[in-house]
């Protein structure tokens, strides 16, 4: 035992990176990557075996749960937000800085890129033996696999302006609720799978019209696979650039989902912490005339804390 | 990232609502928001889909999970009821003032009609493409995608008196064992899964005869919303004015609901605590006789926290 | 309000019951009453619906779910059992009084009487409209919402020795487990959920035999009701007597499984704190001859809670 | 009560096993036998029902729920591993000693066998009922219900380097990450539930190729069984040897999970721990050179609280 620790600990020392972004990055990397590997991979499942090993209900499972697992393997670390849309959010309540952003975006794809290379890897038996391999559009087509595609029925206003914008948006509030630092309503350590149940329930009730891509870069990613490994550069021209829709739209929806959660819930709950402390402030600057500057500090402090 | 901080400071000042009532009734029209849109989002998906992206199962994970949700937005400001007839019963035990009762009802029954129409929105281009678009009856009517109708089967005494009364009844025993405060048996966090797991059990066991509308603001809100929005006026003349019973029915449910879960646990429960009470009295008069009061105080309370 | 309040105290003080055994046995009636109603509720939905609103999964979830409910709503009263046999296991191991466990049982049976009663008021509109509306054989038969039967390809003998004392067996092993005083895994509180998932566990794997009957107040009560409801003595006679099998195989798989837990895990964790507990003991007797009594007692304390 | 409680302790007495490795791979074995038993018997009740009682996300339920009741069985005793991969995991981490690895693999396999044992017992009569009782391949085989074997669209080489290390090698990252000292991402007493969860994801959406054999114990002894009860040497040789496939290529899948989850996570989070202890190791160098040594000695306690 002694030659294994040994073992370990050089190597442990040779491997570690002590820079935190690229380190945070890299665990975003790695949740990403669990996200898109087992989402898109029950999604591979359902159209492969043609029904028999999957239905729709299993990909909505398996895209929640694959967040939870995700977010608990990176979330100590990076804060497990997966998806870019949310580092938006937390940048945009100044909750965490913007240089982050690009490094985040750039990493979750990186990490739903190579999810999506797992998925392809595994299937590959499964996916030639499949009546329509390659297919982007069409009744069999395996394109959806990996990145989301409208259905036939919807507009690309539609598709722009409701799906992508309300989905995005009712994920944002629900994340905004859970991480809210002074509205916690749930214990520590049940966040990731809080997040999994809001990612559940936007795929029962969201998911019918574009396959709810709420993730710009879990998107992206598998698309830019996809267009790699066989199915062409189609992924990106049909429907009139579709594609730009699930990268951008999410943004916007962002930002709107901000606003309405900060208007009902958040402005209020920061306001009153804010309008109790201010009410101690002026509180202690009438005792500190009166007694010693430390002892009014600590009844500060106890005020605070209850 | 000063001058982000300073803004949204400022924002904060501008929107933040003082008043208590009215933050909390804001508070249930965002959470009663988010249990419709999921919720009637679901129905949405299986109904439009044909089948092919839903089944009921998953109606009744999305009404559990967006109760869950709504309770989670809502829950430390307003309490998280979501449902006038919750409201109605913690009035009735005395845990509410009375005054709150018009008020959630009012903000619920809006949130219930906005969540309404941002699902009529998302799936907009999905209903024209529906066969029965905007059908009240038949077999592909679509009204049955926001408010509740009864089956064929059901008359409309047996869809009063039991179906609705039962469910309501069911729902209102069990929450109010979770939330009882002499008999709280689940870890504090966990109200709102276990609300949702309530829910998603009477789905799964009373949602045949008319899909258990056991809320009224969830019923009315997107029943008035689908008035407005193209089905017309038979969404409330349709069997005999069905839409009577979704509202007025809960309430009586409620109230034997409570009766039940009083008479059955809870009498019981509060009468050992008042008889715990009482007995420390009459120990603690007879206490201050000898020692001093403050000293006898201490001990009540000692007795109390064992 | 206050003539509210003082009115709730004098309902709370008449109908106060202070015999703890009944009070407990009400609250096991109840609790009961919610698992056969969410339960077998669901089986009339798969039933009545003809597959549309549920499938064998959605029954499942409803037991498992309905036995999470049943034990919140009584758990710190009566401490949840719901189930004679769990009340038979704790009794085994000189955890319960025997004298609770007729009480308990009889209680159960009558919660659970009157849980088929509620669903066959819920669902009687239904039940009339369903082609075999009282049948307890054949392919449409409506018997089986309430008590179990078994499949057609079941002999009594397998039925007798695998199916049910298998079950029953599996049930208690995992039950005494979560609520092992020597062996508790689970956070405080999260039992309810824990033995919800067992329930659901048994329901996944052993359902198909003859609907996982693993419960005898759960299988009687129901059955009594369906006797006395329309479906006339046929209940009890039908396959040479079947109904006493789930009467009393769950008894035999209770011991069995009792014995298979204690040898396997049991015995060696309570033999393990035994053994601490003497060595310690030795070690105070000679601590004694050395320091006062109370300084060693102190101790004794402070080992035990290392 | 005294009579039973006397006898009760006897048989603890004489029962009671203190050998702590015995002990240990004891509870693996129930641990694996409940695994196996619930796991198995949803394949069974899936095939031997012919999908009216099951289908493949009631396997993924039960599989996964399985895994969550057999580690909280095992779990105090033993860590409940219940897969000798997990097993391999934590001692190729240095975290258990090498001697567990065969004593831990033969008890899990031990188990299983017995858990295939139990099912096969349980659901004869529905075997022998079945068109196809004791075949190892064609559309009805019965083999699958307890060991896998590969889909037909299937190769070895795709089998072994893709199903079974990718499937193994995400169960290993997921698990390191829910159970790293330095990464604890969950409350104390939920990783039972969240490995449940990984077991559940993986099956919904690694299943199709080969039935996500990642768990070598789970496989052998399932396969040894049905060798015996009637299946015969085929399901040995069935596919040029497959079943050498889950036996050896877990243990692969586990080095490339370890390597992946220390190389992205977790040498990164160890390494940040010891430059921690390392630089209060060299403050407190400089301290004792001024104060007492004792005095030192609490104060780096302290920081590494902090």
């Amino acid at each position: 035992m002694g030659w294994q620790k040994h073992y370990l600990d050089k190597l442990s020392r040779f491997f570690q990176i002590r820079n935190l972004l690229l380190r945070q990055a890299l665990a975003e990397c790695l949740g990403t990557l669990i996200l898109v590997m087992f989402g898109c991979g029950s999604v591979a499942q359902l159209v492969l075996s043609g029904g028999s090993h999957g239905m729709f209900l299993t990909v909505n499972f398996a895209f929640g749960f694959a967040a939870t697992l995700g977010i608990l393997v990176c979330g100590q670390i990076s804060g497990g937000h997966l998806n870019p849309a949310v580092t938006f959010a937390l940048c945009l309540l100044g909750r965490e800085r913007w240089r982050k952003f690009p490094m985040y975006f750039l990493f979750q794809t990186i990490g739903a890129f190579f999810g999506a290379a797992i998925i392809f890897g595994m299937y590959y038996d499964a996916l030639w033996d499949h009546p329509a391999s390659f297919n982007v559009t069409g009744p069999d087509a395996t394109a959806g696999i990996f990145a989301t595609y409208p259905g036939n029925h919807l507009t690309l206003v539609n598709g722009f302006f409701d799906q992508v914008i309300i989905g995005t948006a009712a994920l944002i509030v629900c994340i905004l609720a859970i991480v809210d630092p002074h509205n916690n309503p749930i214990p520590q350590g049940l966040e990731a799978f809080t997040v999994g149940f809001v990612v559940l329930v936007i795929g029962l009730s969201m998911g019918f019209n574009s396959g709810y891509a709420v993730n710009p870069a879990r998107d992206l990613g598998p698309r830019l696979f996809t267009a790699i490994a066989g199915w062409g550069s189609e992924v990106f021209t049909v429907r009139q650039g579709w594609f730009l829709v699930p990268v951008f739209a999410p943004f916007l929806g962002t930002f709107i989902g901000v606003m309405i959660y900060q208007l009902m819930v958040g402005f209020h709950m920061e306001g009153e912490v804010r309008d109790r402390k201010e009410s101690t402030e002026q509180e202690t600057v009438r005792l500190t005339n009166v007694t010693s500057k430390d002892n009014s500090r600590e009844a500060v402090k106890e005020r605070n804390e209850c």
